[in-house]
């Protein structure tokens, strides 16, 4: 490990809380920051305070918003009786980069998670049941991701939500990718695959 | 492109300046400056400030240093006859790592690049030519990276320091990696082997 000026030293470490970023990642970013002006600089803090004061969550979705309801669960046009189930923010945003969903959301925050600790009270879980208990909701999909933690909380969510008998819970289909190639398909996707076959005819 | 609310949107736009980092990245980088908490996004800007406000450049090597002069350049015990020329710091951190070199450095501060407009004046030529010019340095190394841009500003330097007729002018070795495989070496690596091929009996 090579010795770097303190201010340097710092600095890496802050780049080193981004996620997917290594120690050289994480030098390579603090040099290029050394290259900004002053006033680049300036606005690269500004930018990461900026966005931590100015952005909350959704007080219904707890999706990320400027507002304390944000723009899709302000939408009127918005098909209010489906609630799509998602780990974080980045999923709504790929649901949205679809458009063809037109329900609203909900964001857990996280996923459950022993080995990491996160249990259901941490998760916006009880704020979920809130809604479905409101009334008006007539399906809930779990969208969560299809790996151990994903699955899990689905089934968690499943369980919890059995008790509003008018509320269909659905999961996300799972299955070769369009365009993906069966030769190459993991054995767990064409075991979800096989599983989830659907009659053509 | 997905629409960002707008202080998400100018955070992934600061992201985007550090190298090597594309949307999916910067947006990534920014939601997860999102799970911050206010001191832990006020502590990460500090470091981008202060970084800035007291990294500054030696005045003999223009390496980064915190001071005036660096720790190399101000270290009595190095060898100051011999001057290893490198394009930038992070050149300088992976010399230090090896441990074997002795001698000061002189940062440039870049390549000279015609595609990119870097010309001779915007790099610390000058700055080497006076260091040389004051006498007492025996040796100039040139380290620039075995590129068209390293190459070419190795050339032109050599051809700049030429008239310091006591002053001896070397380029890197470049062959193959220690530990690499000639059936997997480049033509181009495999050539600078061969050309550089040394007598061992």
């Amino acid at each position: 490990m090579t010795d770097y000026i303190a201010p340097l030293q710092t600095l890496i470490e802050q780049f080193r809380r981004l996620p997917g970023v290594g120690s050289k990642t994480a030098v390579r970013f603090a040099l290029s920051v050394l290259k900004f002006t002053e006033e680049e600089a300036a606005r690269f803090a500004d930018a990461v305070i900026g966005a931590k004061r100015d952005i909350h969550s959704c007080r219904i979705c707890h999706n990320i918003s400027a507002g304390e309801v944000c723009p899709i669960c302000s939408d009127p046009d918005r098909d209010a009786e489906t609630i799509c189930v998602v780990e974080d923010a980045q999923d709504v945003m790929a649901f949205e980069r679809v458009r063809n969903y037109r329900g609203l959301y909900h964001v857990l925050g996280g996923l459950l998670n022993p080995r990491k600790q996160i249990s259901a009270e941490e998760l916006h879980i009880e704020e979920l049941l809130d809604r479905v208990e409101a009334g008006g909701v007539k399906e809930v999909i779990l969208a969560t991701n299809p790996t151990f933690e994903g699955d899990t909380t689905a089934l968690y969510l499943a369980k919890l939500l059995s008790k509003y008998e008018g509320v269909k819970v659905t999961r996300l289909a799972y299955g070769i990718p369009v365009g993906g190639d069966l030769e190459y398909a993991d054995e767990i996707t064409l075991d979800r695959a096989l599983q989830g076959r659907n009659t053509i005819r």
